[in-house]
């Protein structure tokens, strides 16, 4: 194979412009393109809009902001020969939303640089990774070694609310995308060093659990005792949905996981992989869930069913004696195959009802929903990210089932009819989701040159 | 009885200053005298000393506004014979807070009368209440009818957060506050026009619990089935300290609690009662509560658990798919006799520790609490309170129990060794500690006509 055959230039470039790369990736950063807050779609929008600048910048031939009927898809596309293999990069340049911010200790815009690592929201998932495929197009076209394949360039702004506007956008533009293989990083390694092929991902159903209790709230005093509180109501229904080997209740929830099969707990054996390391990175005092399962059972093909908010009532400094009027839960499941979730949303959904407590009102609403995936390894595709990631981090990748969702991945596979390649950069407790999240710099780079090189061997194993 | 001596001078000077006395009331309501957040410290002092100044200006021979290491205490006495009876009237100026401020019709600290109330925060619960006795002074000290009994004040500013200073400050001022019986008027009565005397007061144990699962927020894909979700945890918590039946399982928690006496309940059955006029007040789909008991029982004799707030994870719009680090709860326990508030606190916090899941690290925390009271309705100043309330409602008085808690009605009884009497004047759906609170104004004229009253009463029948 001759993925090595552009080394000298190509590796001495990306040396000479490590600072430069970060300095514009931090550009990037910096704009508060939260998704999920819409006060901030102004920045969304102006995040596209350095996304395509960005791209038009390093010489990609097509780029366009496309309009849709919420946030901008930048979409680009630079054809070398139409007889090679072509293809479609994916990512997103929208963000979580950044609460609690008092527990970030550099401000969440304000991209920082320490002990090797930049903080900022965004900066793994994914604005950095995507910053990483165009610093890879970049050092392809500076350097002149140019690129042996077609790339495509498909980047939203709406990933962290649903995608909700991506999969007509695909339907309407299926043969301007058409392509041999996606490659999507957004996605994580198991360690530092460790490169890494994520070959599942779990599917979503969230949903949001309202209670109503009195009309209004009352006093505890006068009224407690005899009036339904709808927050122990809620307490009710949220401790019923899992039994005491946590397994969730809901009727009929497990019937399509499946098995999980000897070649798989054979990989997961020989994964780099500790319970003690990963709890550590927690910080939870020990580790729990379903009874029966290890703990990359659970992440990689079990199902979850996790409170991610929960209100009701008096919340403030002090003692406030009241019986509060209404609670409400947010509730996600994380699903595996052949999980679907628009059927757990309605399974979920009548099992609260009907669990509900006499006295109270209770409304289930489903937020969006995303189908679990699983990949198949013995595509080209996987071998040639293999040889990519084997040249630039010095050692064999492993395979892994990602805990987390991207539910259009397999929209993309259905679009396209085309392999998805999950080749992902994140480094265990980069908190994303969370505060202080963080991009290990030394594995930026490495991505980009493993991006780079990937081009080649995507040529040599495709073309 | 003499109780209706006085009666021309008296009701015509009272109808004279209706207006001028709603007017000083909302004067009184417009000071957001806010205990339990601290910001609001200046505006407690400022109460109390409008207090003071108001009852320095209807001629009270004695007051002062007494430092604590918290909120003042007014003290106040008009002594005209020391071998005449002696009453203590005890109240609080300070208010709950006003929280969720957006669902008040009119701002909580600008008093506006709407058919025929006056809504404000502190209206009935207790400020408003506070002022019928100082414009009952007033009605006696301004028509020259003068005191036949000795009356002290002791109004403070602590009384939502638990009365901290008041218990040391009375156990100082025993002899200076010496008195023959206690008069509070913080409670309600059955309906309008149905004068009550509350003949019993629920105790209060108010507890925090804190779940603490990881060190931070976590993204519930990369981790969610292998770490234990504190607010799931919380839930489990919260769902059992009750059973199916509604009654709470912490072992030992009704070991105290007194069977109810065949004269309560023929009292219970005569009371102008109905479950679904009370059920309509709430704004409840349906009553609910323990198993085996009425609604009156529930409310009088029997001990709740009820949330009063709870809090984890991501609470803001749209959808965040966060395993929160920690979640929290605020619980509080309405006690009935024989209950003792620190044993519940214990065996609560026993209870809940115990009954915490592995995986997540519990706290809990007591706040305040406060002893449960029955009265003896045979004692003299019950008559009195009688005679006069029914000489200024025109009905006889009904006796009830009331389900809130005045924590401090215990300690009054220890310290001197006197009856206490509990005449309120609060109706049914005051929304005390609730958006809108309000006094009614016709019961506010006839309260402040039966206290003015009521010294007479007490002067025959104690004298």
């Amino acid at each position: 194979m001759n993925t090595n055959a552009t080394d000298p230039s190509l590796v001495a470039w990306l040396s000479d412009n490590r600072d430069r790369f970060e300095q514009e990736m931090a550009d990037l950063l910096r704009i508060p393109s939260i998704s999920t807050e819409s006060e901030y779609t102004e920045s969304v929008a102006e995040c596209a809009e350095k996304v395509a600048a960005d791209l038009r910048a390093i010489g990609i031939a097509e780029v366009e902001v496309v309009a849709t009927d919420g946030n901008p898809i930048v979409v680009a596309q630079h054809i070398v020969d139409p007889s090679s293999p072509t293809l479609l990069i994916y990512g997103h340049y929208d963000v979580q939303p950044v609460d609690p911010v008092e527990l970030w200790d550099s401000p969440p815009f304000e991209p920082t640089r320490r002990d090797g690592r930049m903080y900022a929201r965004g900066a793994i998932d994914d604005k950095g990774q995507v910053h990483m495929h165009i610093k890879a197009l970049e050092a392809r076209l500076a350097t002149g070694l140019g690129l042996p394949v077609n790339v495509k360039l498909v980047i939203e702004g709406e990933e962290e609310v649903g995608s909700t506007n991506l999969e007509a956008f695909l339907a309407a533009n299926a043969e301007r995308l058409a392509c041999d293989a996606v490659v999507v990083s957004d996605t994580g390694m198991l360690g530092k060093g460790v490169p890494s092929i994520a070959t599942g991902l779990r599917g979503l159903a969230y949903m949001e659990v309202h209670v109503q209790g009195p009309a209004g709230d009352l006093h505890s005093g006068g009224f407690g005792g005899a009036v339904v509180n709808p927050a122990n109501a809620l307490a009710e229904i949220i401790a019923g949905l899992k039994d005491g080997d946590g397994r969730v209740t809901i009727p009929g929830f497990y019937d399509r996981v499946r098995d999980i099969s000897d070649a798989d707990r054979l990989n997961m054996e020989q994964l780099p992989y500790s319970d003690e390391a990963f709890r550590a990175e927690t910080g939870a005092p020990e580790l729990g869930g379903e009874a029966g399962f290890t703990t990359l059972e659970r992440l990689g093909f079990r199902p979850t069913c996790d409170v991610n908010g929960m209100l009701s009532g008096f919340t403030g400094e002090g003692a406030k004696t009241v019986l509060p009027a209404k609670a409400m839960a947010k509730i996600s499941m994380r699903l595996v195959p052949d999980q679907d979730p628009d059927e757990i949303a309605r399974l979920f959904t009548e099992h609260v009802l009907q669990s509900a407590p006499a006295g109270v009102t209770v409304e289930v609403r489903p937020h969006h929903g995303g189908w679990p995936w699983a990949a198949n390894p013995s595509d080209p595709v996987f071998d040639a990210a293999s040889d990519a990631l084997q040249a630039a981090f010095g050692s064999e990748p492993v395979y892994f089932r990602e805990g987390g969702s991207i539910p259009i991945i397999p929209l993309f596979e259905q679009t396209f009819g085309a392999p998805v390649l999950l080749l992902g950069f994140g480094l265990p407790g980069s908190n994303l989701h969370a505060p202080n999240e963080w991009i290990d710099l030394d594995t930026y780079h490495q991505g980009i040159e493993t991006i780079a090189r990937f081009y080649d061997a995507v040529a040599e194993r495709m073309g």
